[in-house]
């Protein structure tokens, strides 16, 4: 039996400990967004900080300007090849709104779902259920060898949810300490419950609020209504433009840095045989929207998005009133592609505005998110050892696949610590991430901790 | 000394009485749109009730659907001529923001204004100041002659906040006992602080909801972004081909029943030398929207719009939420002209929307308000006689206005009763109308109260 072998038995033989110590971590309400959570978000940061010293990491909680970073070294062993960066983040969405979840979303529920049992729970799969996959990885191979096969480090956040907004400071100040060969998230999804995936591609995200405003209160829209300018239709007519209908983005320039996909790319993704049509009849839809000349991946994965998040002005309670009101506001996102530079699509999109903005509105643009599109080379050792582990757990090989959401840690790791990211995940699409009920598959979490336990033996070997 | 001298003289004696009484009514918080306020607007009519009681009348509160109705009759003197309708509303609208009123909004305050002494309160002007000149003058006549010189009966309901929504079916089942020779309502405004006026025209209004739904749930944009149909995107796009750059409204057919202004009415209007730059000053704004080929008191009074008054859907809060949400929400409303059928324009805004609308999308809409406009004409006996009242209290001829708001009363008046109405009101462009710090300055009510009396003499003997 070799190492990795009794490893994995181990981790076999231990799955009510690994499940127990998942659910302490969930009853722990680190809700980054709320205030009145700062001290529940403190006491996750103590909580994984406590998990890796009892495994023998030299592990410290270090304050940010918000909430705390865990940063955690073990040397491995003497002469250890490989150094590895494991990042994850211990902060949740806030659960609201509480009235749909079907069990308290800090008190996880075992439930039985399609694919087996599954665990309810805010944070069950994002991240702390990703994350535990490789803390537990990381444990049994402590019980079993004394340690990691290779040198590891570790970081985890409590930002990830609004924005890791003071991640980059952190990472700056701390690059020298946090330099590695490669670092290794669990924050996304495989192809399917049976089919592993890395995730070659992570669009970046542009998100921004508009503000305009007009006259200096509510009017009366009798006493006005044909003089007054009204914020909201002219809100409208500007959102309005931002697509034709065939879902094309119309900003000047939008497209300029937006890059082909290579015949081989699309050849992978097209072997896929992506059902649209079952993904979209999921959440009652039935015809796709976006840039109906694409296939249906490639606007996933690999087309810019415009989406407006949100929307409110004016009157917005029960029955009538006739105003024309001073303000009118939006959360407008973009979501793009490697090679596609954030400011430049902010600029282009200020200027579409202010090029329809008459004489007497204002516009301010507020910016909450600003990160690139990220593309990893899929030929790379670290793919090729993911591919392998994955393929022994799973019994078939991994998909190669894009991420459509935006993962900014990726791209500030690469910018300031010069790493490329390996993104292996365990989600499934019906985890209801960010939702009421979210859940994570006892069997994706558990060939979670068997992926991390084969893939932390060949990192250290290849 | 004629009857309507001493009438006057009486009046002249007594400010402070009526200011007292005024401001027994402004102190009852009569919301109707609240139902905690419920019995505050039964105390309202009760008040209203005992006041005519109190002057000779035969008065009775008036159950309805929702907040009573008083009304009140007198015969005037034997065999006399005509026979008036006094229409007026003791409801009020909800006093919200509280923190932007200046004194207690049901505690009014008498205070100091660019015109005098003006008094602030909710309802200060809209309705139960403009109520009062005429009840008010109603009690001089009592006191000085007995009784009204001409036969009266009073309406006064407490639902016209709220759209009059049980107003029709009171006429209907009252119709024989309210007929008269013409309605009077004083809830129009004058043209400036020195010059009064009557409003031959009145828009009507078309108040929708447009509630469109896409996926069956809120969706991640990252997830779902290129894929999923946005609906805050669609509404913007159709919310947004509502108008032309130029104002000009472009649902098929809109203006096919609007007319032409006469140019005898573009003439009279023409020479009240408007100021529109100075109208839109006072609310920071520069430069007028709207149909820009046409004159600033046509687009106001006889032109038709359409503004959306509210807008809501997906994230409205601090920060950043990926979403595509599943619906979104906004009110539309159009204020129409004499000619315009409001269920015609109804069912063309109806087909401009779903004319728009992918095949995922659902739309609903729902109407919350629905009067034509109206038009009186100027030419009557009524009108002559009240612009030889009104220029003989303030000295100069009284203005033949529009007026751009809309009092679906009249409609109902005019379709239910066959009275034409005389819109004979004292509200000045600055009152704060539905706003915080509503106001009636001194002199409006005194001259309001003066010109009721004049007006009564005038019409009795017409």
């Amino acid at each position: 039996m070799t190492t990795v072998d009794t490893v994995l038995a181990h981790a076999a033989a231990r799955r009510e400990d690994s499940r127990a110590r998942w659910f302490e971590l969930l009853r722990i309400p680190s809700v980054s967004a709320q205030p009145q959570h700062a001290q529940d978000c403190r006491r996750a940061a103590e909580w994984v900080c406590a998990e890796l010293r009892g495994i023998g990491f030299t592990a410290n909680v270090r304050e940010t300007k918000g909430h705390p970073v865990v940063v955690a070294h073990h040397p491995g062993p003497t002469g250890g090849g490989r150094h590895l960066l494991f990042y994850g983040h211990y902060d949740v969405q806030p659960p609201e709104p509480i009235e749909l979840w079907t069990s308290p979303p800090f008190e996880p529920a075992l439930t039985d779902g399609p694919n087996g049992p599954r665990v309810v729970a805010r944070g069950a799969v994002d991240d702390k259920g990703q994350t535990m996959t490789w803390l537990e990885a990381l444990r049994f191979w402590h019980d079993v060898a004394g340690g990691p096969p290779c040198r590891v480090t570790v970081l985890v956040e409590g930002e990830e949810e609004i924005g890791s907004r003071n991640l980059a400071e952190f990472l700056e100040a701390n690059a020298e300490e946090l330099r590695a060969d490669v670092a290794i998230i669990s924050d996304t999804n495989m192809w399917d419950p049976a089919t592993p995936a890395i995730s070659t591609r992570v669009r970046g995200l542009l998100y921004t609020q508009v503000d305009i405003r007009a006259a200096n209160k509510d009017l009366h829209s009798g006493l006005f209504g044909g003089s007054a300018l009204n914020p909201i239709n002219l809100l409208t007519r500007i959102l309005g433009d931002l697509k034709d209908e065939a879902g094309e983005i119309l900003i000047p320039g939008f497209y300029d840095e937006v890059p082909e996909l290579s015949p081989a790319q699309r050849a992978q993704w097209d072997a896929l045989n992506f059902d649209e049509k079952a993904f979209l009849g999921g959440v009652g839809l039935s015809v796709p929207a976006g840039e109906l000349v694409r296939g249906p991946l490639e606007r996933l994965w690999a087309r810019p998005t415009a989406d407006v998040n949100g929307i409110w002005g004016g009157y917005m309670g029960e029955g009538s009133k006739t105003v024309i009101p001073a303000e009118a506001h939006a959360k407008v996102s973009f979501r793009l592609v490697p090679g596609q530079s954030p400011a430049k699509v902010l600029a282009g999109f200020r200027d579409f505005i202010v090029a329809r903005l008459p004489e007497d509105a204002q516009v301010s643009i507020q910016v909450f998110s600003m990160s690139e599109g990220i593309e990893v080379p899929a030929d790379s050792p670290h793919v090729a050892a993911a591919r392998g582990a994955l393929a022994a757990v799973f019994g078939r090989p991994a998909v190669l696949m894009g991420c459509g959401g935006s993962l900014p840690v990726v791209s500030q790791i690469k910018e300031i610590l010069d790493l490329d990211c390996l993104l292996v995940g365990f989600g499934l699409e019906d985890d209801q991430v960010h939702s009421p009920n979210e859940k994570f598959d006892l069997a994706c979490f558990e060939r979670g901790i068997d992926s991390h336990v084969r893939l932390l033996a060949a990192l250290a070997e290849g």
